[in-house]
C-alpha cells in the first residue's frame, strides 16, 4: 500500500469579524524599519518594513507592554482573534503590540517577489531578533525603558512567545505561550512521540473528547486505518461509490491511487475541525468558507458517526462500504460545506488551494529548516492508516524541494533545548494546552519550576485562551485566562521591584 | 589640550613556549567545515574551515568535554598557555578542545584576504553557533551525545564561555569565565562605571596594588592627570629633554602634539604591565619582546617611582622635569625593553604595529558593533588625563571607519543582559576576576545565586586563574582554580544524573 507523506500544512485561517468586538479598526497600523540580517549586518545596514499594530488607550509612560509574537500569518488575523490582549489592556494599562513575522502578511524583507533564494532570511533566529529590536524601538520612542514586556503568543507563536523570553530575558520579562508545540521537534529527547499528532486527532473523536459513543472512532478507523476509502478508491466502481458518496462535483480520475486524494481531503478536514474544536460558532480555521458549529467534532460525530455503520457491509476490506462513506461525507461537510449551499465537492481545487498558498509555502519552508516536526501515525493508537515518521525521507523531500538545503535537524535542538535544562536557565513562562488540542502532545505537560507553569485546560482546543472571550466559554478556560494575567501581574510587579530597589552590585571594588 | 581618544587595542601576546609544559606539539590540530552564515543559511550551504585543537588521551565515551572559547588571537596561544584545561584533563577524564574564533589566527571564513564589507561575518552570535555546531560535530563523531561539555574562556573568551550558557543551556552544562569583562559595553545599567579600565590600571600603582610608597601613583599623576609629559611636547626644548630621557631613536617629531604620542605609548605599556602582573616571569602581554618580570609593576614602581621625582621640578606646570621622564621611562623599560638590549626607543615603530596588526583590526571592529566598550577616565579617581566616555563620538569614529555601520549599542544590551536578569534566567556559572586586573571593574562581582558564583582572586591579574600553575603562584590562585573545578565537577555528576534519571516528563495524556 502506498505511504502518503502528508504535508501537516500551516493553518487555514480566515476572520470573519463580529463588530462588538476590538480590531485592526480601533488600533493603528505602523511600520518599523528594522534589520534584514540582525547577525551577519549589512554594509550599510539595509533594512525592511516591518508591520506591527499598537494599541496604547490605557498606556502611560512606565505602564507594560504586551507583546504578541505574530506567526506563520499574516498578522491582522491575530488582531481580530487573540481577545485576551484587548480584555485586559484596561486593567493593566498595558500598551498592546501585535508584530507581524517577517515573510507573512506584508513584512516582506526582500520585496513582495522573493525568490527561494531569498528564504534563507526567513529563520527563528532573525525573527527573534526583529521582535527583540522592534521592543527597543517603542521602549525609546515612548520613554519608557523600564516598562516590563510580557510576550504572547499562540501555536508557533507560543514558540516564538518562550524563545523571546529564553533567549532574550533581558527584554521579555515574561512569557504566555499557548498550544505552543515547543518539543514538536524535539525527536531526540527520551519519550518524544512522534505520532502526537494523530494520536491527539484520534483522541478528539472518542468519548475523551466528549464524543457519545465509540463509533465514531471506530467508522475512521475502518475508513483509514483499516484502508477502505483507499482501497475502494483502487477499482472503477469503487471510485463511483466514493465519488457518490462524497458528491464530488467530478468523478475521481481513473487511476487507482485516486483513493488516496480523497483521504488526504477528509483527513485536511479532520485535522482542522480537531484544531478548531471550539465551544461556539467559529470561522477560524476556515479560510474564509463559512462557520463550524460549536464543538464540531462532537456534533458530526454524534450527528454522523454514532453507529455501526459497517454493520451492513461485507468485512471483507475489498468490499465497498456506501454507509460508511456516506457517514465521512457527511462528517467532513461540517467542515467543507458547513452553509449547506455547496451542491457537490471539489477536492482538487481544495487541495490545490491548501498547497498553494504563501503562507503554507513559507511555513513548509520553515519546518524543513529549523521547526523540524516529526508527524508519524501507526493505524493502533491512532486511526490513521500506518505511516511511521521517517525523519531521512522527509529531509529528502526538503532537500529536493529546497536543493541544497538539508534540514538542520540537529540546530533546532541545540539552539533552543528542551524543558529537561530550562528549568534551570529560565523563568516566568506559562505553557498552557487545550485537552482537545492534537498539538498538546508537543507541549510543555508539567511544571519545571515555580514559575515555570504548565496548565492543561479542558475542552479546550487551539489556543482557545487567548482568543476572545464568549458566553459559552467554559468555567475551565475562563479560569485559566485569569491563571494567566495573575502570573503576568506577578511578573510586571517583579520588574517594578527590580527597578525601584535597583542596586549596583558590580564595581564595588 | 587636545583629547586623544584612546583607542584600547586588543592584548598583543606571544608565547615563549616552556619545554615541560604540554603544548599544541602534544595535542591535534583539526578542521571542521562549519556553516559561514548560520542565521541566513547560505543557498546551498556555504561552510570555511574552522580550526581546533584536540586532546583526548584520557577521555573515553560519556566522559566530560572541556571546551575553550577562542578569542580574539590565534587559538595556538591559548593551547600553549591556559594549562588549567591540561593539568585537570586526567583527573576528569575529560577530552579537551580549543577552538579558534572565526577570523583570527588561520579561520578565515571568507578566506585570508577579506574585504571590510566581509567583516559582517565577524559577530558573536555566528560565534557561538560556530561553537555550539562545533560540540554537536565532536560529539556526534565520537558517538558520545551523553557527554557533559564545559565552556572555559579568558577575557573576551569568558564572555563567550557565559554566552554559550546563557544561549544554549541545552549544550554547555556550565561556564568558567576567568576575567571576563561582560559588563563593559553595559553603560546603561545603573552604577556602569564607563571609567572602570582606567581606575583598575591606577590601582595597580598604588599600595592597594602591592606597590610599596604611594609616590609610584604621584609620578603617574604628574605624568598624565597634570600633563606634564604632553606639556613637555609644546616645546623645542621639552620635546628635546623628553627624546633623551626616553632614549629615542630618532627625536621627537617638531610639532606641539607630539608630546602625545609619547604620553599614548607610555600608557600602552602601563596597561599591559598591569593586566600581565604575573607572579612569575611571563612572556604573555609581550607580544615577543621576551618577558617581564615577577609583578612587574610592583617592580617598576618599587625600583624606579617610589620617590617624589618632582621634589627637585619647578611646580608650574609648563616647567620641564626630567627627573620624572627618566623615572617613567626607567619604568616603561621594564615593558620595552625589559632584555635591556635595546639602545634606544622607537615609538612610532611600535605604535604602528599595534595600530596595524590584525588582531587589533579585527577586535576594533567587534568594539566598533557589538562589544562596545566604554573606556572613560577623569584624572581624579584615576591617573590619566581627563577624557570622558564619549559613546557618541566614538560612535562617529566607528562609523568614519567602517563607513556606513553605526555600532549598535542596544544591541549587545539588549541579546546578552546583565546579571540583574541572569539570576533567574541561568545557572552555573563561574566567574573569577583578578584584584590586580583592570579588566575586574566590568565582570560579575557578586554571587548571583548558588549557582552563579563570583570569586575575586587576591593578586591576580588577567585570567592567571586558567593559566599553568607555577610554582610561585599564590595560595589564592590555586584555591580559586580548585574551587572552580569543584563546580565543574558538580555541573557534571548533575549531567549524569539527569541523564541517569532521565523521566520523560511530557505527553503524559
Amino acid at each position: 500500500k502506498k505511504i502518503i507523506l502528508l504535508l501537516f500544512s500551516s493553518l487555514s485561517l480566515a476572520f470573519r469579524h463580529d463588530y462588538a468586538q476590538p480590531s485592526t479598526k480601533n488600533c493603528t497600523e505602523e511600520w518599523f524599519m528594522n534589520l534584514i540580517d540582525h547577525f551577519t549586518p549589512d554594509y550599510p545596514p539595509v533594512h525592511y518594513k516591518q508591520r506591527y499594530f499598537a494599541y496604547d488607550h490605557y498606556w502611560t509612560i512606565g505602564n507594560p507592554i504586551f507583546f504578541y509574537a505574530g506567526h506563520e500569518h499574516d498578522v491582522e488575523l491575530y488582531v481580530n482573534t487573540m481577545g485576551l490582549f484587548w480584555e485586559r489592556a484596561e486593567k493593566f494599562g498595558a500598551m498592546l503590540i501585535w508584530a507581524e513575522h517577517r515573510f507573512y502578511g506584508k513584512s516582506y524583507p526582500l520585496g513582495k517577489n522573493y525568490t527561494t533564494q531569498d528564504l534563507r532570511y526567513l529563520s527563528v533566529e532573525q525573527t527573534l531578533a526583529d521582535y527583540v529590536r522592534l521592543v527597543s524601538l517603542i521602549k525609546e520612542k515612548r520613554g519608557s525603558p523600564d516598562s516590563a514586556v510580557i510576550s504572547f503568543g499562540a501555536s508557533y507563536g507560543g514558540m516564538l512567545a518562550t524563545w523571546m523570553r529564553l533567549k532574550y530575558s533581558d527584554v521579555i520579562d515574561g512569557a504566555i505561550a499557548s498550544s505552543a508545540p515547543v518539543l514538536s521537534f524535539q525527536t531526540k529527547v527520551p519519550g518524544f512521540e512522534p505520532n502526537f499528532f494523530a494520536q491527539g486527532v484520534t483522541r478528539c473523536i472518542t468519548q475523551k473528547g466528549g464524543v457519545a459513543t465509540d463509533w465514531c472512532e471506530a467508522n475512521f478507523r475502518q475508513a483509514f486505518a483499516k484502508g477502505r476509502l483507499a482501497e475502494a478508491g483502487t477499482t472503477a466502481q469503487g471510485r463511483q461509490a466514493l465519488s457518490e458518496a462524497f458528491s464530488l462535483c467530478e468523478p475521481l480520475p481513473d487511476d487507482p491511487e485516486t483513493g488516496w486524494d480523497l483521504v488526504y481531503w477528509v483527513e485536511t478536514a479532520l485535522s482542522h475541525m480537531a484544531q478548531g474544536n471550539y465551544p461556539y460558532t467559529s470561522s477560524y480555521f476556515m479560510n474564509g468558507r463559512g462557520e463550524m458549529p460549536p464543538y464540531p467534532i462532537i456534533k458530526a460525530c454524534d450527528t454522523f458517526l454514532a453507529d455501526d455503520l459497517m454493520a451492513t457491509c461485507n468485512e471483507d476490506p475489498t468490499a465497498l462500504c456506501p454507509a460508511l462513506y456516506e457517514g465521512i461525507a457527511s462528517f467532513v461537510g461540517v467542515y467543507y460545506n458547513n452553509s449547506e449551499k455547496l451542491a457537490c465537492n471539489d477536492i482538487y481545487t481544495h487541495l490545490e488551494k491548501e498547497s498553494t498558498s504563501e503562507h503554507n509555502m513559507l511555513w513548509d519552508y520553515q519546518c524543513c529548516t529549523e521547526i523540524f516536526q516529526a508527524f508519524g501515525q501507526d493505524g493502533i493508537r491512532d486511526v490513521f492508516w500506518p505511516a511511521p515518521w521517517n525523519a531521512t525521507s522527509e529531509a529528502i523531500r526538503c532537500e529536493n524541494k529546497y536543493a541544497g538545503i538539508l534540514p538542520d535537524m540537529d540546530w533546532g535542538i541545540a539552539s533552543f533545548g528542551n524543558p529537561d535544562h530550562w528549568k534551570r536557565t529560565t523563568s516566568n513562562i506559562v505553557w498552557s494546552n487545550g485537552e482537545l488540542d492534537p498539538w498538546a502532545g508537543a507541549g510543555v505537560m508539567t511544571n519545571l519550576s515555580d514559575s515555570l507553569i504548565s496548565i492543561m485546560i479542558p475542552q479546550a482546543a487551539h489556543h482557545l485562551d487567548l482568543m476572545f472571550s464568549n458566553k459559552r466559554d467554559t468555567h475551565a478556560v475562563r479560569w485559566a485566562r485569569n491563571f494567566e494575567m495573575a502570573h503576568v501581574l506577578r511578573w510586571i510587579d517583579e520588574r517594578r521591584k527590580k527597578i525601584k530597589n535597583w542596586t549596583a552590585t558590580t564595581h564595588a571594588r
